[in-house]
């Protein structure tokens, strides 16, 4: 499949869902649409993802495409109307529209519309399925060896390093699978259920669901986690997954440098030694569960010899071996993890 | 308001919104529907809440109702299609119908079109407001104290533990409110957010919106809980509720004789201090919370001495002064609150 992704204005940092289809997805990136970058290309600025060109926006591309993905997610999952031409001529030129925001574009009237007429769609994959209940406390029955990758805030790297371990295990012989809880897991595996989108009765049953479906198919499931347990709102997502999936074991991600939450400027994060407690303390009564490895990710640090010296240090506050999955490699984790 | 109150099979001990709706709401209870009890009256069971006669179907009350209410709420929230004839009934004769299930009423073809027939109304108030987004993590900025209860499982006693403490705290002349996050709540305040069924991303906003709402016009809030930090299904409800609403103080709720989580019988309760320790260290870096008291429902207790040995045990265990806000009364935990 040929694609744009938006990622207007947030290309690359702000931008996850776009990098995350770069680096994973098997679809064709046509382009990138930002309008503050327009001219340059994906590899200025990442360099070990697939490469496009930056455009300014979806009119200036002359090819066929076949989707327009909408690349980023601002806090609350708005639709921003300064996206609206782009979404517009995707449709008008008969383009599908993928999208992973909290707003349906399907329930927008100009969009709904624009589809019908051009015989395209729009897939919201936010929208989970409506037959999603409360889940049962059964995710421990299945064969596989359940991992969860677990975060100290937001945007520290779960669903990169869910993905990167799935591959290496596979690389490794193993029959591994990724669970996708978020829109980003969802678009590149194309399939899973948007946790954070559900009921909240239905946060850990969202998980159960996806997590018995694929349990006897595979040796290990590498759950995409959410959120952090001490995020001021996205908490409830976090406690939802942990006690759903009700994994073996844990990896907790975070984000070399990051002091306080994303967003939330007021709340510091708490130590490294805090989040493993509560954690493990908050699993064992449903399902006990260790921190076995970390991933730091050291994307903002320039010098390989200083992202090391954070990963030590990283390690020594974890008491177990860590590693930054995209600078270095998974392997690190994933023997801590079979 | 004259209501029935529909409690089949369940009635009373798990009826819990019937009772609630009994004990605490202005309406005129006419009678409750038990197809397992007709015949008997509330009294026979419950003492101490408004009492009715209870009958076998919405046909058998001749006299006026105003409303029926759905009184009781299957584990997954369904509706049961044995309920189907008195639902029917009510609308049929002009009756509204009030429900807290997750099966919105108001979506089902055949009461839709019943209730635009004979010009009554449905309201499931189970239904989320459409505009509640993400916490921003102020609630703790508010000036009325924050008092949250908190619980070892399901249908200990939360909402009733909420309900007997703002009672207490008006009677010794003090400003107080509750915070409704449930049905039963919701049903007997008049207003409230049905947090368990928001959206999951959501959970944390939808408490802290009620309680900025509220919280400069009183001197006390008691929020309603939910669940319990340890429960297989509903913990992300419970997390979301701990973070959003940043209360000052915990009071911890527990059933006497509990062991196992309700429903979930392979999930045995962790300790009284483990309960303590998890969510005042789940709460601590969001806001910092104490549990201050708890509450121990000892209905299933008949002699008041073994009331009181019970809840010995469990102020021993707890740290802290507990009570029975319904057997005794609700002065030793609003001490410790206020």
């Amino acid at each position: 499949m040929r694609i744009a992704i938006l990622a207007h204005e947030k290309f690359p940092q702000r931008a996850k869902t776009a990098l995350g289809i770069l680096r994973y997805s098997d679809d064709d990136p046509i382009a990138v649409l930002d309008r503050d970058n327009a001219g340059a290309r994906v590899a200025d600025f990442v360099p070990d993802v697939q490469d496009a060109p930056i455009v300014s926006r979806m009119a200036d591309i002359d090819e066929p495409v076949d989707a327009l993905v909408i690349g980023i997610s601002p806090i609350g999952g708005e639709f921003e109307e300064s996206w609206r031409n782009d979404v517009r001529n995707a449709l008008e030129r008969g383009c599908d529209v993928i999208s992973g925001l909290h707003y349906f574009l399907e329930d927008d009237e100009e969009f709904a519309a624009l589809a019908t007429e051009n015989d395209c769609d729009i897939r919201d994959v936010r929208k989970p399925p409506a037959d999603l209940t409360v889940s049962e406390g059964v995710a421990s029955d299945v064969e596989a060896d359940v991992i969860l990758t677990v975060g100290t805030d937001c945007s520290v790297g779960k669903m990169t390093v869910s993905m990167e371990l799935a591959q290496a295990a596979r690389e490794a012989g193993h029959d591994a699978a990724v669970i996708p809880t978020g829109q980003t897991g969802i678009m590149i595996e194309g399939w899973g259920n948007p946790v954070d989108r559900v009921v909240s009765d239905f946060t850990a049953g969202a998980v159960e669901e996806m997590i018995t479906e694929k349990g006897d198919e595979h040796d290990y499931l590498f759950v995409e986690g959410q959120g952090s347990i001490v995020h001021p709102a996205y908490s409830a997502v976090t406690c939802g997954i942990l006690h759903g999936a009700m994994a073996d074991q844990l990896v907790l991600c975070h984000e070399a440098g990051r002091e306080a939450i994303h967003g939330y400027e007021s709340f510091s994060l708490p130590t490294v030694s805090t989040y493993v407690d509560l954690y493990e303390n908050l699993a064992a009564p449903v399902n006990e569960a260790s921190v076995v490895a970390g991933a730091l990710n050291t994307s903002g640090i320039e010098d390989d010899e200083d992202a090391r010296r954070e990963l030590e240090a990283y390690e020594n506050a974890l008491g177990a071996p860590a590693t930054d999955v995209l600078r270095f490699d998974a392997k690190t984790i994933l023997e801590a993890v079979l």
